[in-house]
């Protein structure tokens, strides 16, 4: 088989300094939606809430016709139906999925693509079989040394025609947590999030769990598809070949305070105690701390955290703020053991995984 | 009781001739969504895919404490948990909802509030028990003129404090088919859709069908909140009254043809015979006709029309299309007994009530 190796068609674009969003970053906005952050309260995101970003179209799959095939480098290709697979050892797992572009929209200058502001996350708990039993079943061969991973959506990016395909290296595919998922909180997945069989990659950034998955294919070489090598990767210039997407990095959002003004989202908060509430989490370990500001990011106290769903999930925290009269920046913060969220962004070129601290503009009356 | 009569506090913005799409308008894209128009295809609108515009914040409500009050001009008061509205007579209705506000984005120049494109719809099976029901086991009083339908959702716009709340005329709420209802789809409401208890004013624009429903008042006047009589209005320049936002006008989708380019959502489709899929739908009566233009709207044919799901549900149609390379703009209208879309928009201050004919771009090869 072959993949093709793609350096970029047309570069990722960056608005000017004065450009609104754009009707192309709506037409994206209007189909992929965040997660309304006062579904934080959730320790599971209700159906519907969750984030969702689908590059493509959502495709249309028979769930009766449907087959994944693993092959490439392994002793025996294998093909699976949908009731094979739900016969295979069950695992349940609580995963908290962020959108590599998460934050981007909030950057200067602003990078071109699906205009996301601080809302691109979901908690969810996802049934499936690992990922390495399969592997293990088809038998991957010495050579092995990346998986690919192909959904049926199908589209083109920057001139490059191609099914939706992320490369992982074995050595992470084969990961216990790693799963081949056909629930999604106890129901079939909808089509949105990938029916009826997807991988979920506990940690990593959203693009890793590729949706509408149809083959898995072990590779002696290094997977150089679109999705890797030109897409999500953080670049500091267009010639960088930049680094890849991996893991998420440490995050906390807060439910906003009070009640919001319909336009500009504005917070209004009567003064007196306010028990502030959110979750915080990281894919490159626990949580260690998160930190809240109520006077705009010049000081940081610690909130109280509560207990984690799981080694993959948001951990929910608390702060108890004394809100007096007058105009309000709330900022909220997370650290794990790598370091704390930065309160300025480092900017990329493609706008990923930015994490900056999250900023809530808030009227205490 | 006193509901106050609110003019506009401060008028709706609209954008300048050159300015793209503000942040404010993105909050509000990222946390409301609309339908990908792929999910035509489905008869009923699978969780998550389904329009969602959430004025202010959705509410965290508790089933089991939940109450609806019945109250205002009514011979007895009364007062309704959710398991002795469960118990009542249940009524299923497949309702076709559209915000009234879809459409909006595309309008020169653009009025700046949530910037629909072309999306903002579903279609749902809604469970509940007749408002009619109620109202005449509470007893409507002889001088009844308005109901108002107040919601848990609080916020401010344009000044304004309020509570979400809509009035309706005793005639159209006392309708066989309006419903106070508690499931979609088979299953107890989702939290963005109004959960545990909503109405569902079938053949209306959204905005009528108050979610989070907590109080339904009989007034012996005109209902005159915010909503009614400032938001929901058709206005043609800030000083008009403006007509008030009613029923759905007639509007045919297409499921966009071949598969899109990522960013700018063209579509890419082979030469040769492509059977184009979609649904119309009229709040104002059965649709019917659905023209389709390959041509950028110099000719139109006759859709196929198959079979309406209800008298409130969109109605499916075909069209077989010879597609020849070139670049090609597809138009897709409907007509009702009352006219057929405008290919070119009317303007009006606020966006409401829009219904132009969709244009899809299209590179067929």
């Amino acid at each position: 088989m072959t993949f093709s190796s793609v350096r970029e068609g047309e570069a990722s674009r960056v608005a000017g300094p004065d450009e609104g969003i754009s009707l192309d970053e709506l037409r994206l906005a209007a189909r992929n939606h965040g997660m309304p952050l006062e579904a934080l309260r959730y320790d599971l995101t209700p159906p519907g809430l969750h984030y969702v970003l689908v590059h493509y179209d959502i495709p249309f799959v028979d769930p009766d016709t449907y087959r994944l095939t693993v092959d490439g480098r392994v002793g025996t290709a294998l093909e699976f139906d949908l009731a094979s697979l739900r016969a295979r050892p069950k695992v349940n797992l609580t995963v908290t999925l962020e959108c590599a572009g998460n934050g981007r929209a909030r950057l200067h200058p602003r990078p071109v693509s699906q205009p996301w502001l601080d809302e691109a996350v979901g908690t969810a708990r996802w049934t499936g079989t690992p990922l390495v039993d399969l592997l293990a079943e088809a038998g991957v061969l010495e050579d092995a040394v990346d998986v690919a991973f192909t959904g049926l959506d199908h589209g083109t990016d920057r001139g490059v025609e191609q099914d939706y395909q992320r490369g992982l290296s074995l050595a992470a595919a084969v990961g216990r947590d790693v799963l081949v998922a056909y629930e999604m909180n106890g129901q079939p997945l909808p089509p949105q999030h990938g029916a009826p069989v997807r991988l979920i990659v506990p940690g990593w950034y959203g693009m890793a769990s590729v949706k509408w998955l149809r083959r898995i294919t072990v590779l002696d070489h290094e997977f150089t598809g679109f999705q890797n090598a030109t897409a999500y990767r953080i670049k500091h210039d267009t010639g960088d070949d930049g680094e890849p997407v991996t893991r998420i990095r440490p995050r906390a959002l807060v439910v906003p305070p009070g009640f919001p003004d319909f336009m500009t989202r504005r917070r209004i908060v009567d003064a007196g105690p306010v028990e502030l509430f959110g979750r915080a989490w990281s894919g490159q370990g626990p949580v260690t701390r998160v930190e809240v500001s109520v006077d705009g990011g010049q000081t940081w106290a610690n909130a109280a955290l509560g207990k984690q769903a799981g080694k993959y999930a948001w951990r929910p925290w608390t702060f108890r703020w004394s809100a007096v009269p007058g105009e309000v920046e709330v900022l909220v913060r997370a650290a794990d053991r790598h370091g704390v969220q930065p309160v300025e962004q480092p900017w990329n070129t493609q706008g990923m995984a930015n994490n900056m601290a999250q900023r809530v503009s808030v009227t205490v009356r």
